[in-house]
């Protein structure tokens, strides 16, 4: 008789959108799901990215057998070159999320030390207590999956990230068959995508937006830009196939775009006529209206090609009247005033701009499921508890509620960040509570040629590399500087305040560098700002403070 | 014959959304339409408000006759005290909006010296050379207006912000008949409403939402908190109808809603039952499911009310489990992050969170024509020229299409704030630029005692009066503050320096005297850091300084 519990951990995910990972505990083996990342809010410019604390796993750190991934987004991997550094553990993807897992490991020279294990959709494998079976799943992504983990309590299955696509492009189905048979065979718990639990009905096949792209390319007097996630596989190819029937060579533009377009096509996920791709210094070469330019940036991010093409600041990128830009993607709640204020770039440029207003037809799918998505699985799975996860506490909260009132599940449970529930075989029950939180990371690495190197933003490294407050008045007006920029530093050694006169110049400098376009968006010269001004100290000082640069418009 | 030519001069609304206000001269006469404010990008924090430059009006203050207000939302008059203390002019507005440019007037101690004089819609007036019709039209707010400018050289019709609701809630309907007299005589220039001009077909009637809501009072088993914007009167009516129809008192918390009832109580817009209205201090002495509570801060605003409460931080405002809050209003792109902070706070007290997800039904419609309306109001006018007006850039620019291919305008002009538009009877050239931008206010008074007293955010006041940047080490994790305070302080005499070791305790006071949830919550936190020091230099040094807190999660 088994009297042990089986303890299921969330250490991110669960309360907020990002930074996905989840510990499973049997006695002294531990397994963890994903290991993501999330942007920071605004209020924290200074730092890059934000990653689940792992305390817990550190401090059980000879019990962690491994990180499970269930495909390649930032929210489920981004954090792994972090909590790799920290506990070198092996890991398991499948083959498309473990091509984005080595780029990013490379980049921050982990690759050679990193265990890295393929999964096989269909294909049962053993870590210490657990058996786990990867069950393929449709996403906006490709070679996504759930996992059905085997305990000695019983089977959890975590759904992964997921939509019922019963037409996905590339063809390898939904494995609707695994999850009815789990159901027939019994599941004690069901974790679930809550990421568009507030849709009714379906969510569209990703097939779904070929006629109104095709119709887009179809009338496209110039050169077309278009721009999607650079993980959005399916739509890049999709975006290929059109610009190829339609006679029009493809530019990629972007590092993330190119990076994926790559192993897209090394895995057989894109398969490229010749000569269809040309290099983006030929784009001068061919007429505008046999070309489509691939370009990153969906989101107005202050930094991405299509931001700096939008105010004519790109080497290859130029938009000019009677261009169409193409964004298939969707406006992500929060961006919306960067997204606006390219759009208005792009529009003073007078190129004809189509995105996600609701009028521009089906441009973008999420791929998410919606409700009744979420449903048919609970109805396929039909487990003893169900437990929601990736969303808002108030995701959460209407998921429990969806589930709850099928009459299908007998206990559907809110759980949170840092929740310990235990279970055995009938029952779950929340038993206490450990130290969770969010970790704040800059990336050190500014220029290309530098390997990136993390730095953790906590009080240890606050008080020994100290934070610089660039403070620019900018005349909205005139659009110039109206004083000569100061710089505020504070825990930096004396020494280095010497550093101020230069500093500001080199500030300056990237203002005198920047259009009146760029000053008049704060986003986008507080990134220039930051990053020059990052670039400048880290090499005089080799520190690396906490840059927030602070505009004054008067 | 007349060989002068009228000046159209938008002083901005015409490329940002907000800060309304429009010039027009005739030889040595100038009018004005509307004075709006705006309300700072995030980047921005620090000051209160926004309003245009009006360098042009000051610069010819002996030519300016009017401000003439089409209605009484704050992107049309809340400039007026800003304004009118720089230029002291007669100010034109039907009785409603008179009466909240009244409240406004008086607590900047400028309503003795204001001129103000109440238009009729029907009823014609004239100011030198300009001969005004105001035409009732129908919008979110009641009494509200278009203007017909007679001119010289023809007539100008404004629409101000309208749809076109054919069973306003107040019986008082919008004048179709004078827009098509006025169609029939001729119209040089329509300028219209933009910001709506994305959306197909019809706005629906304000009626519309009764249905939902009074679904949602029958349902609500416990309190019902209802928010709407403050100003809007045809909301606040029917949920007291309804508030009284289902047996509920009503509660009023929020000194903008408070004054809004008031003034629509006392222009005839709202006819209150005996008792109907409750003092907040006696909600705890009725029974939960006999209580509605009207309640501001729909957008989330970090010091507002519902904020507040939902953070078990207000003293009427209490949310139970099984409470009912009812968001009646849409979520403006730029405030998700902190509406969608008070609903999971209003969930994780078990609260009923009703809001525009898209899924609660019609509980909220616009107050904005949509594109069917916007193309009935060009085709009862037909005017000569159109100029598309309030919107970003790229609303201007879709309006101008959507005119241009009705057939029915000789010429849609895309205008820009600054821009200089010549009249004659039959052509309209652009023919200069003048000086127009964004001045950034803060408004003084902090206290609700202190009479609100406005400072100019620009560099003669950044150099007198300095930057304070308080800097906050908060540890997500705990919660806790993980150093004192740091105070930087620039542009203050050594002297005021002094101040910062006091300074500090404030903050530290601020933050002692917060939640764990407020200090979680940065846009709370942040105003109530602000607010507070505020309060203790002004009292201290009288001077006051922009204050930008700067927090750092660690």
């Amino acid at each position: 008789m088994i009297l042990d519990k089986l303890k299921m951990i969330p250490l991110g995910g669960l309360g907020e959108f990002g930074m996905n990972c989840m510990a499973l505990r049997w006695q002294d083996d531990i397994i963890v799901i994903d290991a993501g990342l999330m942007f920071p809010e605004e209020e924290l410019l200074g730092v890059d990215i934000v990653v689940p604390d792992i305390s817990y796993l550190t401090e059980n750190r000879d019990k962690v057998r491994a990180i499970l991934l269930t495909h390649g987004h930032e929210d489920h991997i981004g954090g792994l070159p972090w909590i790799l550094s920290e506990l070198n553990v092996p890991v398991y993807g499948t083959e498309f999320t473990l091509a984005y897992v080595e780029g990013k490991l490379e980049e921050h020279r982990l690759l050679d030390d990193a265990d890295l294990n393929e999964m096989i959709p269909g294909k049962r494998f053993t870590l210490g207590p657990f058996s786990i079976l990867p069950i393929r799943v449709t996403h906006s992504l490709v070679d996504c999956v759930a996992l059905a983990i085997h305990t000695p309590v019983g089977v959890i299955l975590h759904t992964g990230d997921f939509k019922v696509d019963l037409s996905p492009p590339d063809n390898k189905p939904f494995d609707l068959h695994a999850f009815a048979e789990l159901g027939k065979q019994g599941v004690l718990a069901l974790l679930q995508d809550s990421t568009n639990v507030d849709r009714s009905g379906y969510t569209p096949s990703e097939r779904a937006v070929r006629p109104r792209l095709d119709e887009i390319f179809g009338q496209a007097k110039k050169k077309l830009f278009f721009s999607c996630f650079s993980s959005s596989i399916h739509r890049i190819r999709l975006a290929m196939e059109l610009a190829h029937q339609h006679g029009r060579k493809v530019a990629i533009i972007g590092r993330s775009l190119d990076n994926s377009t790559e192993i897209a096509q090394d895995l057989g996920y894109l398969d490229l006529p010749q000569g269809l791709i040309i290099n983006p210094g030929h784009i001068k070469d061919h007429p505008a209206n046999k070309l489509c330019i691939m370009i990153s940036g969906t989101q107005g991010e202050p930094m991405s090609a299509l931001s700096r093409a939008a105010v004519n600041n790109h080497k290859f990128a130029h938009i000019d009247a009677g261009d169409t830009v193409l964004m298939s993607s969707r406006v992500i709640p929060g961006n919306e005033k960067s997204i606006y204020r390219v759009i208005d770039h792009l529009e003073r440029r007078d190129a004809k701009v189509i995105y996600d207003d609701g009028a521009s037809g089906l441009i973008h799918v999420s791929g998410h499921g919606s409700q009744e998505e979420l449903r048919l699985m609970i109805n396929l799975v039909r487990p003893k508890f169900f437990i929601p996860v990736h969303g808002d506490y108030r995701h959460l909260k209407r998921h429990v509620e969806l589930a709850s009132s099928m009459g299908v599940v007998e206990k559907a449970i809110l759980l949170e960040d840092g929740d310990v529930l235990e279970f055995d075989k009938n029952s779950a029950t929340k038993t206490g509570k450990i130290t969770v939180g969010r970790v704040c990371i800059d990336s050190g690495g500014v220029a290309n040629d530098v390997v990136e190197d993390l730095v953790i933003r906590d009080r240890k490294h606050l008080s020994e590399d100290g934070i610089v407050l660039p403070i620019i008045a900018i005349n909205k007006r005139t659009g110039l500087l109206e004083n000569a920029p100061e710089i505020v530093m504070r825990g930096m050694a004396v020494a280095e305040e010497g550093l101020i006169p230069e500093a500001r110049q080199v500030v300056q400098r990237t203002l005198d560098n920047s259009s009146p376009e760029e000053k008049a968006d704060y986003g986008v010269i507080k990134e220039k700002i930051r990053n020059d001004l990052k670039r400048y100290i880290q090499k005089s000082t080799s520190r690396r403070p906490l840059i927030m640069p602070v505009i004054l418009e008067i």
